[in-house]
């Protein structure tokens, strides 16, 4: 028996950065912080807490993180919540050796694909890959587009310290400009040789980690020409774009100084400013933002037609949040871009 | 001979986050840049590039810095500043062995108060500390008020890969807050355990790295309690807060959420919110942001009392900014603690 506390709107609510975790991956992440078997502080202090403590928020959130039926379904009747767009919860496979990984996202996949065939009205999907091997990363998209029905790509911001920028990695974008996938890139914990200062100060996660290096990833992507390269590439962005929109005019002026200094060979001059690319080739959601001042700030200074609602289920399962984006000063037309119809744009619904 | 672009003003313009170098820190830096003797990546290609490169920007800027006369007086006077708080360069002594850096800022805050007795009415300044000599760093902030006329302390983020967090600094917060002195804590590179995916991209400078590390520094005050202990004192950030002020709402939900879970046991309850401090203990500069929608979205969120003009003399010395800043859709009365009377309290000039 759940209940809808929020009266019936004149749009569907679709939310956009929804997690789950498959029975395989959450034991193999439990083997491995028992083992010792993966080298990184960022993933063993926090999925180490969220796998392992007794604390009320690690075990709820742990419990719906696996749960792709019933109990789901409950809390998003509750929440208001029309439909989720799944993806496999951070950092998802991108901490493995390689063919393990390639192997537990074909899974997670196929289960995905199954969860979404018994509800088709409430869930959709992102596609998981492996970026540790950009070829069978690039076939997964493929296969996620066309056999699963799947509409975007998820990664989760660094792999074992390494960034999209690298070209290695392009066969990743090439696959998901030619399915028309958008890639979601979602927040890690900071990388080994950047985490230190944060994790001493508790401060590694989504209360500031997580931002700065999505940002920074972000940042990398364009810096070194990736929408040049794959002018149709979507990307979407979580937590209103890490702040990002509050940086554009001093990313224009500092990108322009530092490629005028020639003080990196690396960074070279671009087809467009910065915040061009932040503007045109980046969607935004609300996940973990449900903040009206800074919402409106985005849509102000990105465009109306590029902010998504999220909710960021099940880290921050807070209903109330719905009601506080229900009530967002603009015009419901506007309102109903925002939680359905750019949602339904961008993943292709 | 120099011509104010700009009409008369109802108000002052107070310039408050503005750099100089004395010649024998600038001779310092050179010297340790070409012996290898400072072991720290971000002031390496940072200072190396001011201060080695060919460049227009380059050496520009490194001529400005040196000026504490005519040449800068004139800069001011063609963009309609009437006063320059004057700060140490970052990363000021802080990358020096700590007798020399303790030696180097009596010498630095002594030239400091010459060129303001020469030019009373145009210049103000902030006391620069080495922070590796807490106690010296304490004597010398009250020689700085007491002696020298100074109005303020200038720290630039961490020292040495090391945070004001940590206690053996306090005494440097319990000198500003006897002093009655507000602490500008201005951006550095960041430390060698975070640097390498900003400094490999290119992107380690005034562009992202400066940002994150200097918001980075501020959270892990709060977190760790400082305006607790400190409740009186009072913080000072350029670049409109390092985008923190986009943060509000979800560092109180992420924090909150922290301490409840026990995850750190270092991580403690607080006296108020993390917004409550950066609301109560913090004053926000435009310094390399003459952005209107940020500044209003600041001035918005955080309060229209506790956003202050800053120029960013001479990394960012653009005149237009300043037109841009006059224009501000708020009232006279509210330009007025803009760019005059909310320095003037704050720095009790």
């Amino acid at each position: 028996m759940t209940e809808r506390i929020l009266p019936a709107a004149g749009y569907r609510r679709i939310a956009t950065e929804e997690a789950f975790i498959t029975p395989e991956l959450h034991q193999m992440y439990r083997d491995q912080i028992a083992s010792g078997g993966i080298d990184d502080p960022g993933f063993i202090s926090l999925m180490g807490y969220y796998l392992t403590s007794t604390s009320e928020r690690a075990t709820t959130v742990s419990e719906r993180l696996q749960d792709l039926g019933a109990r789901r379904l409950a809390d998003m009747d509750a929440a208001g919540i029309d439909m989720q767009i799944l993806s496999l919860t951070s950092p998802g496979v991108q901490v493995l050796k390689a063919d393990i990984a390639v192997a537990m996202v074909r899974s997670a996949n196929d289960q995905l694909a199954e969860a979404i065939t018994r509800n088709p009205a409430r869930f959709a999907g992102l596609v998981a890959i492996a970026p540790q091997n950009p070829a069978e990363a690039a076939k997964e998209i493929a296969r996620g587009a066309t056999r699963l029905g799947l509409k975007g790509v998820i990664i989760n911001s660094h792999t074992q310290g390494e960034y999209l920028d690298n070209p290695k990695f392009w066969p990743i974008f090439e696959a998901a400009e030619a399915s028309g996938l958008p890639v979601y890139l979602h927040p890690n914990t900071p990388p080994p040789k950047m985490i230190a200062p944060f994790l001493e100060s508790g401060l590694d996660g989504a209360i500031y980690g997580f931002a700065v290096e999505t940002g920074l990833h972000t940042l990398r992507l364009i810096t070194q020409g990736v929408f040049d390269r794959f002018p149709k590439l979507t990307l979407v962005l979580g937590h209103l774009g890490e702040a990002l929109p509050f940086w554009l005019s001093r990313l224009d002026y500092m990108h322009r100084g530092t490629v005028n200094s020639k003080r990196y060979d690396f960074m070279k001059p671009l087809q467009k400013k910065v915040s061009d690319y932040l503007r045109e080739n980046v969607y935004y959601t609300t996940a973990g933002m449900g903040w009206e001042p800074a919402i409106t700030f985005t849509q102000s200074v990105i465009g109306m037609h590029r902010v998504m609602y999220a909710m960021d289920y099940p880290y921050q399962y807070v209903p109330e949040e719905v009601s506080a984006q229900d009530a967002l000063p603009i015009s419901d037309a506007d309102k109903k871009k925002f939680f359905q119809t750019t949602a339904e744009q961008v993943f292709r619904l």
